[in-house]
């Protein structure tokens, strides 16, 4: 947690108030704040401000504003990326949302259980968005969006994704053609499933558009593939 | 699981033998394996090969070598890190040895806790080795060293691992060059601990050889920063 991010209501008073328990743990656990100590601070959806606490107590932490600091940059990409297994979509998308990923849209494909779109933790999105946000110094959440099925998201949604500087990449093993890197427009980038996308899938993406990129002959799981391809792309910038 | 990882003592037969439970519990139930499939395979420290499945019994699966296939290339880069949180070493080990990092240092910093020195995760870095290599398709393990001295490590080893064509970038949130990318010649990363390195941890480095570079105004995890940064810096190749 490198800012602590607060709802706007709770910034409606001269005074902030921290009350979350997660936070509260935090800050005392991790950082054992004190009366007089600065915070950086987010407010969701908002701007970022250096801020001093001026009153601990078991239930809240309240804290003044002393000077507004700046909101770091989005990266201009949508991560289109086949639904992870539970355990690893809390770390695929607070990773997604600390680099700083606009848009999040989470599909399905053949080698993803269908079981996965019946999980809890679909329904905490929002938690781990904030825990993101909080990771990166973040005020504002990228938008997520959720395709149930294949086919209509690849044959109507993706192609009005992309245009000529906005094009589309997915991350496939078996092509010449290396995925991009330092480029200095914004683009989709697809990562498929562990098992990767099966043969129609690649062939789907690639008549509808997409340009089917190689990552050399690593084969790296899907959390790991998003971290490393979005630092090559964007390593101009 | 991306090849199967043979000790060499498994394959002085003619026909060779996969016996370990986890590796054949996986090709039951993920793969589903039956004879007549093909099935990539390296050796450990030696080549890859494609491979036939010759018979399945409860034990064991015998397979028979039916071509030699390329074993990937590392990329020329040493990796030092503070020892992170025991549950993240083996997902760190992990990914490192996937993306093909050719030498992992773990390294004492102030902000790691001692305790971490004493996790009996610390003991499974050759499992969580083989975990990295499999995912990847390697065979070779990369080299790793502990060093449980911050101060003599900077001062008496790292200077040593420096060259005009290696040099050493230590990731640092408060400087204003820029971590480089697509470069064309191995270097040392410096990755810090959750919190970072202390102030007298960088002024050493920097004193001892190496460039403090900055990611960005966002702060990553440290295993997203790893991927994120050897995605970068090698994005040439």
């Amino acid at each position: 947690m490198n800012i602590v991010l607060l709802d706007p209501r709770q910034t409606e008073s001269e005074l902030w108030s921290i009350s979350s328990k997660r936070q509260l743990e935090h800050l005392r656990q991790h950082v054992d704040v004190q009366v007089g100590d600065t915070l950086k601070v987010g407010i969701r959806e908002g701007k970022r401000y250096l801020t001093q606490i001026v009153e601990i107590t078991d239930q809240v932490i309240r804290i003044q504003s002393i000077q507004e600091e700046s909101v770091p940059k989005k990266l201009p990409v949508t991560l289109i990326v086949a639904l992870p297994r539970p355990k690893v979509l809390r770390r695929l998308i607070m990773d997604a949302v600390t680099i700083g990923v606009e848009k999040i849209i989470l599909l399905h494909s053949y080698r993803v259980e269908k079981s996965y779109w019946q999980s809890p933790f679909l329904q905490q999105l929002d938690q781990y968005i904030t825990l993101g946000l909080e990771q990166a110094g973040d005020t504002i959440a990228p938008k997520i969006e959720l395709y149930k099925r294949f086919k209509p998201f690849v044959e109507d949604v993706l192609p009005t994704l992309i245009s000529e500087n906005y094009p589309a990449y997915v991350a496939h093993p078996y092509v010449d053609a290396k995925m991009p890197y330092a480029i200095e427009h914004g683009c989709s980038v697809i990562i498929g499933p562990e098992g990767g996308f099966i043969p129609y899938e690649i062939d789907l993406l690639i008549k509808n558009g997409c340009q089917g990129v190689s990552l050399g002959n690593r084969i790296l799981r899907t959390e790991t593939a998003i971290s490393y391809v979005l630092g090559r792309l964007f390593s101009a910038s």
